[in-house]
């Protein structure tokens, strides 16, 4: 379903030969209308993208006709001609499809640092184009894979609209305003101010929170456009809930598919002074190598929880601290708790609580294992 | 040698039992004087551990008569009974040795959270308190590792007077203010002031430049006494160089040792606005883990070295930032720079250049890569 769950879009996911695997490389999605409001949000990467660059330009006239896709190349680090490219492809998708390029946005991931192959990727535009639709939303999902193993789609359906959409992202996983390339689609009649505030108020606790391995991608990328062609406007809070609902979703099905992850750690910080230092605290556990490799081990290794908290500039004292790992208070007042043996961690998922005595604001960050597998696929990969 | 390459220092070490591995486990460094002038710098995390707390106290007075340092145990995050600990420690020596328990320093190393088997721990005081000797540095630091596959010792001698020391540290490095375990000892006839002066400025551009995975310890400790026996009083200068050279071997050789590593990262940060930025960027990139990955894998990834930038606040245009792997300017201007080919990555150390283009400080940050070997260490070994 994905991007093409909603009324009102197109979409097509083809083989443009970008990829030297051969696999599907290039997506099209098309807002068929009445309604083409827009909003994105963008890596806060200071090193961005041609394609990140370029969509800013063009979200900022809050409407959006289409969004061409392609893996196999960031098109990032690739100075003045990287730009000339990212801007090629908008005329072209704008040529065929009878649209200005200030309506297209593009996007792009892959290996950073190399041109893209353009005397595939525009034919392929031309391609996709043909290839456009209602049904498409699956084949598009597929052909913004990079190391992804699954591809990644998510739909609610409420009164009278849908919301739906798309990710892609399994590395280079730590947003710090966006994350991945991602699209979702809304029939809902909803203006720019609307989608913007609802996307926004989405992404700060859903991919916001989500960190595998605290790298920053260059080419991180979230847009939700809104056809409008289900004739319903929603309540802003009803629609909000269906935005967060479906980039909760879509978060939750990017750690799962982490690199070479085998565990599912949510870390949820409690009783913080604030969500900001909630979130800071919830981060910095979340991104300590140590741990990482303790939970790998099956290991409910508090000490390291305590010594990442250590290094936060968070209200709380040494000696209040209390930390559970899956429903077990191993550490109490900063020290020894409950007896460790009674940890099971024989489960995909890990949830380890940090318990501040500091105030009442709490945050959950995802983030996942360190494993042999990533170092394998990191070393070997190069992205 | 180690710390008994200074006159005027006895040390031992011995095997107490606090390891189960029956190797080596608890060391003493003594100051036969005349002078017991003292200065140390201590781990920055706020999670401190109780021989931490402790020494932080007892070098408030500028005077240290013994050190007794153990690995097999932390002594972190155990509480009140844990600094009770720690003070009995301190007793037990300085009832042996004939002084103050305010003048003996203890150090601990181990596993976070557990007490220590004061039952063993304490005859060993009195065991190794019966075995000093002018020639027991290289005991004391055997006695002190943990995962180190090789224990650490640096010595160099000026006109008429010597500064020697020992370290432990292979994981969970990366020192806010100090790192790991180091004794250094010199019979340079100086003042508190003057140790500290030395110690501060060494400290601040070699411990504090090592990030070998991004994991900061709570009982980081540096401990510089003097002797005075020399009866040589140096120029400033000349002893804060030897100091810094010792420093500068012993943490060369903690990231040489460093947990599961194949290769040596020089990360070096030049044309930066400031130092603190150069420090902020340098770190950055030695804590990526996809770049720690692609080193591991021979890969001259300088894609994940932009991408790590572009995460920092430092002061850099991104069409300006260059970087050289090996000798190999691989990215120029932002961009494509020459070919990547031409890096050579057989050898264990690897050097990195940053240059951000909006300055001329520059500061250098070592780290290592990561690799299947650190998973493995650290999923298995509970510390």
């Amino acid at each position: 379903m994905s991007v093409t769950a909603a009324k009102g879009f197109t979409a097509a996911g083809i083989t443009a030969g970008i990829k030297e695997s051969g696999s599907p490389d290039l997506a099209l999605v098309v807002n068929t209308g009445p309604r083409r409001s827009a909003a994105g949000v963008f890596t806060s990467n200071r090193v961005k993208a041609a394609p990140v660059l370029w969509s800013e330009q063009v979200l900022k006239s809050g409407e959006v006709t289409a969004v061409v896709l392609n893996s196999g190349g960031a098109n990032a680090c690739t100075g003045p001609k990287g730009f000339q490219d990212t801007h090629a492809t908008a005329e072209k998708a704008a040529d065929v499809l009878g649209t200005g390029a200030g309506e297209v946005a593009v996007c792009s991931t892959g290996l950073i640092g190399v041109l893209l192959p353009m005397d595939k990727l525009l034919p392929g535009v031309e391609a996709a184009a043909g290839q456009l639709s209602e049904h498409g939303g699956e084949k598009a999902a597929i052909a913004i894979k990079t190391t992804d193993t699954v591809h990644k789609t998510s739909v609610v359906t409420r009164d009278g609209w849908t919301v739906g959409g798309m990710a892609k992202g399994a590395g280079m996983l730590a947003p710090g305003l966006a994350t991945m390339l991602v699209v979702i689609t809304t029939d809902a009649d909803l203006e720019t101010e609307a989608l913007d505030r609802a996307l926004r108020a989405a992404t700060r606790v859903t991919f916001d929170r989500v960190d595998s391995d605290g790298c920053m991608s260059t080419n991180d990328t979230v847009l939700l456009l809104s056809s409008g062609s289900s004739g319903v406007t929603p309540e802003y809070d009803a629609f909000a809930e269906a935005v967060r609902t479906v980039c909760d979703d879509l978060g939750q099905q990017l750690i799962r598919d982490a690199e070479g992850a085998s565990k599912d750690i949510k870390v949820e910080v409690v009783n913080a002074a604030t969500e900001d230092e909630a979130v800071q605290v919830g981060r910095t556990i979340a991104r300590n190598n140590l741990l990482k490799c303790a939970i790998h081990g099956e290991d409910p290794n508090w000490g390291r929880v305590l010594s990442a908290i250590g290094t936060t500039d968070a209200a709380f004292e040494p000696d209040r601290l209390n930390v559970a790992i899956n429903g077990v208070w191993v550490c109490k007042n900063g020290g020894v708790g409950e007896d460790r043996e009674l940890v099971d961690m024989r489960y995909r998922e890990v949830h380890i609580v940090a318990d501040l005595a500091a105030g009442d604001a709490t945050a959950t960050i995802w983030t996942n294992d360190l494993t042999a597998d990533y170092v394998h696929e990191n070393s070997a990969y190069s992205s």
